[in-house]
């Protein structure tokens, strides 16, 4: 194994279950070292939580404007290979378009801005700084996934017609809880934008369905509805889809699905056969070949695509879970990082993270649903 | 047991699915002697099976005017007390409403009609002739289904929020078999109306839906995809929902979901809990209370609504499956027809068949749908 | 469909659940009519009952000496072409050995009696009166479970090496309802015999193996336990066992598995692939062969073997549950009765019922395990 | 989080896959940092890929013996915390007595010893040295396993009556693989000793038994089994217990299980309710009490018990697989070695691990069974 990369995030301090999954999963396969950190709105706090997470004193930042200014001082083995993004939403564009522009590759949180502009913005800032910007879309990262993008990418189920994406829990089902603070900011317009739910969990399932057929949205047809007295932004969402290579898409997200713990899931159905899969038993993908019996695909099997093999830790019939996922994610960015220092073509195996194109996209189609729910369901271009 | 039922049908002949169903569903507990049929549109061949199903030759019957003719003109013990009209859809208006006109009750096969127009007709009939008009969505007879009805009806979910339900196949999913003639039909809207796949499966998961959570469809946008080269009517539609009482609904129907058998399901969520179900896991329904662990209840246990308790022939753990929930359609009818007969109240808890109004009610929402989908999503009262 | 066949039934009164799966499943397909039987051992209720059930007057008993005296003297077309004995356990061996005696085919209940040696005569009696003896372990109908058997003796899983059978549910838990008497007898030697839950579920679980893999029980050793206090007769018993094939199995069986609803489950290993069925999901069977993913196979599918084909009565997807299972047994037997009578070889695929040698030597494995369990676990001829 | 406790491991280097779980778990929330390691039988390999994984040169050693001396000559802030043995089994008991002797912490690998006499030897050992001694049953680090555990510590289940375990996979089914080196070696009593698929896998169900019970083994009965030709040892086991609480136990391990991927599954039937909890489906405990439905519980509801939520790292829903149990079983030890190291009480919920006399009870189990099984399944103790 090579030497670890450095690594440094913004949020995710302590409290933030998010961070932790970055942490565990950017030193899951020993990649990468967290070197630097601003984990906390509140400085003192940030730094204190830094030093115990292991980071030395001098790099415990209070706020990311100083993290920024001293770590684009350093150079050499010091400088850092990498930038985590996971602040609070609004803020995700001017940092990770700091981080860019002082030429450090960036991983931003979903989503990745809060509207189209900044997030073409971004894509832009990127391009012109020759950065990787990635988005955490982290359970593209899990193994069976990727074994599903890489059978519809060779052709194994034909021309795809239909994909059934959801993510849909119960989480904000609760009308008692509905005053949290925790839980209504994310139903005021003021501060969570044109969409709730679908921007929310919404996104990764749109997400999962692009990268598993490969094809991006063209247009959109959306009901929102909220369910919850007093919420404004929908809390159910359900919207009609028409992919650039003729797939249709049935994507439904929900807040108030009582009893789904948390309800992610894929179905693909192509003219040659179909797909089955669900983040909550996330180590099988049931394929059914057109005419044939359903089967059971296993992680860790040794008949997998590659890119599914590679992302996993364990043997056959051994779970591995969400953090594995992450992991991936991590891992591929990486060998992306390692090659372009090495100036040699990464491992092609290892160029399936989410790009910050993709960030951008998913989010451009959920700003369209929204315009297609609030003009009465009627198609809109994404 | 009292006295069994007379019953007759027309169509379901030899080599029909359904018309064995009928047989099996109608005689499952007793209720009904099949003693007269029409079965086939071929003369010989329909008086020819009647006669091996155990019917005498004076009642089997050529065609079903001749059935009409002859059955009309009995009284007293001969007299049939119910007739199931099993023919090709563009007949049920016809051949429905002249045995309701003749005195007769009609359970008819769905779609009611092929026009809501016809549907209301046939309402306007059953009305005057004061006779019993049913349809059969036979799903609905499966006791968990009828525990869920019994549970929203008495609020142990409080206000429904959202219905999800899906009826989707793979059955139509090989293009190398899309112009076998029992295939192509379906597509062509000469033959088949306005509405391919929604009207047939998706129908019966639309009922499924009112029929859980007791409210009618006021609004639909809809989205139908022909994904089959050749095909003009759609092979998977996408239907969003309003009802009455406030519900919002997602309905999902396709006939390319390759490897998924039937794909019969439906999962309620309302304010104080949630439900799940699947036809292809009859006997069990999944149940969340809000803020609580996920129950499973079996079918067969003590403790269900007596409606579920009634429906049941088998003890707690054993299966019952489809031909019971047929039984339970016609167990109603019987003790319905019973009921008139003594001139007193039916069992309060027999009183769950679908009827015509049903019927019609589900078909106006699926022309609605198409509406809806050929005017591009937009809302389109049902 | 032929003309029905006569049948008659002793025991299986009002309120008995068996006797009423009995009457399903032998009219289910139209093979059987019932038009005899003394049905409950309270003469004046069982004619009561019999008559409310369709039977005429005249074949109403009162019980099963009458019905054999007057039934013995009909012949022709009035002739019981099978009678099936429901009555409790230690009756079967007087109520079928008459009824074979005066020339019956006869369908016993399990088990077939309670001593080996009763069983042996009863094997005697049936081959000396050259009539059928078979004996209802239901779930044998399964079309799955015949598909498994299939399979297996189509050499698709190799030798088998192991088989894996479990009965084991909760419904003798409550303490606090062990001297409830219908549960308190089952533990009761003087009124059990040697054996409690072995002899009534395990038995079933017993049979499914032998049936499936082709082979006899050789050998046995088994534990025996009583985990609730006053219990004499075991409610929780292993077994492991050898087969005449070379196979091994491990038999478990238990009234005190809180949670396992029904519990009968099935796994076959052999030297080229396994197979899994469960009574609580009996439509498919899971098969995996050697070094390839795990296949669901579907009933209703076409390309399953002709037996499960033929014990199918609706289309993939939809559930058939454990009526149609009886029901597959009781089209067995008609179809032997009318290969009887119509001098010629049944239809080989229609002679899976499971007979009285089945219901022997099952009877005789568990006898074998009860004198293992009191000697210690020491290894038993069967 | 305190600063990192120091670690280093003997055995589990390059190709090893338990090393690489070793190093994941260990790291995982960041309690130990690897800084010593004698990774691989051939010292040259072993020092390359110590390097690789980040230790200093200084401290990748060739052999233990020179990782033993130099690292004993340490102490402060070098010292090292503890050590985890993964080496061939035959070398558990030499290479965990050196080191505990010398003062240090020990994980050791299951089994713990090939012999009882060996393990118990370990015990006094590390008595004396007054040093931890774990084992690595690793699977009881599951969230899921500790809430049953829990819940029957704390009587929700009543008085345990059965428990069954089985861990039975299909790895070892391929004949034409036998006589892979891999694979032969275990089924060779001089090189595994007594037993091999119930020590190998049973082991770790027997453990789970026991650990969620609370109960010691007190006596078995057990059947042994060879299907493949050529093995000597079983590849196919079951064995019957009786625990020192009164609870009976059935156990079944096997390696010709051809369809089940991992197979590790638990059942805890009590007079009060069940427990269900299947490794392949780890986040999830389904919970039957007495006469109610069956109840999900699910891995990360804030309801459970504090041992179950302490071992979660992310949200209800996601899933947590094998190597978030590893790093629960690091946790405990992180915590137990601290309280230690600051003469405190350690949390008690943190002080679940699986010990050396549980290594060396289950070990002494399996060698009774192996008595037993050579006997005729006589009841031995064990």
């Amino acid at each position: 194994m090579p030497r670890k990369l450095r690594w440094g995030m913004v949020g995710g301090g302590e409290g933030s279950q998010i961070g932790g999954a970055h942490r565990i999963g950017a030193s899951l396969d020993g990649h990468f070292e967290m070197v630097a950190g601003a984990l906390d709105i509140d400085p003192q706090r940030g730094r204190a939580y830094a030093v115990r997470t292991g980071i030395t004193e001098d790099r415990a930042y209070g706020d990311w404007q100083e993290m920024l200014g001293r770590e684009s001082g350093l150079a050499g083995a010091d400088r850092l290979d990498l930038v985590t993004v996971a602040t609070p939403n609004s803020t995700h564009h001017e940092i990770s378009r700091a981080f860019l522009r002082a030429g450090f590759h960036v991983l931003c949180e979903k989503p990745i801005t809060t509207t189209v502009e900044d997030g073409e913005d971004l894509l832009t800032t990127a391009r012109h700084a020759d950065r990787i910007l990635a988005v955490n879309y982290g359970y593209s990262g899990y193994p069976m996934v990727r074994q599903a993008r890489a059978m519809v990418r060779d052709g194994e189920l034909g021309r795809i017609r239909v994909v059934v994406a959801e993510f849909s829990h119960g989480s904000h089902a609760d009308a008692a809880d509905a005053d949290n603070p925790r839980v209504r900011w994310r139903y005021d317009p003021a501060q969570a934008g044109v969409s709730s739910v679908l921007a929310d969990t919404g996104l990764h399932a749109l997400h999962l369905a692009c990268f598993v057929i490969g094809q991006r949205v063209r247009r959109v047809s959306a009901d929102f509805v909220s369910t919850v007295e007093g919420r404004v932004l929908e809390d159910d969402a359900m919207v009609s889809l028409r992919f650039t290579g003729g797939a249709a898409g049935r994507l439904w997200a929900s807040a108030v699905a009582v009893g789904q713990q948390h309800g992610l899931a894929l179905r693909v159905f192509g003219e040659r056969g179909g797909l089955r899969w669900s983040q909550e038993q996330p180590n099988q993908l049931y394929w059914t070949p057109l005419n044939e019996p359903t089967r059971a695909l296993e992680r860790g099997d040794a008949r997998l695509h590659e890119v599914a093999r590679m992302g996993s830790r364990i043997t056959v019939g051994h779970v591995e879970g969400m953090l594995g996922a992450f992991g991936n994610i991590y891992a591929d960015l990486a060998e992306t990082i390692r090659a372009r220092k090495e100036r040699r073509a990464p491992h092609p195996a290892a160029q399936w993270y989410p790009t910050g194109e993709d960030g951008v996209r998913t989010l451009a189609v959920v700003h369209a649903a929204a315009r297609s729910a609030r003009a009465g369901g009627v198609w809109v271009d994404a």
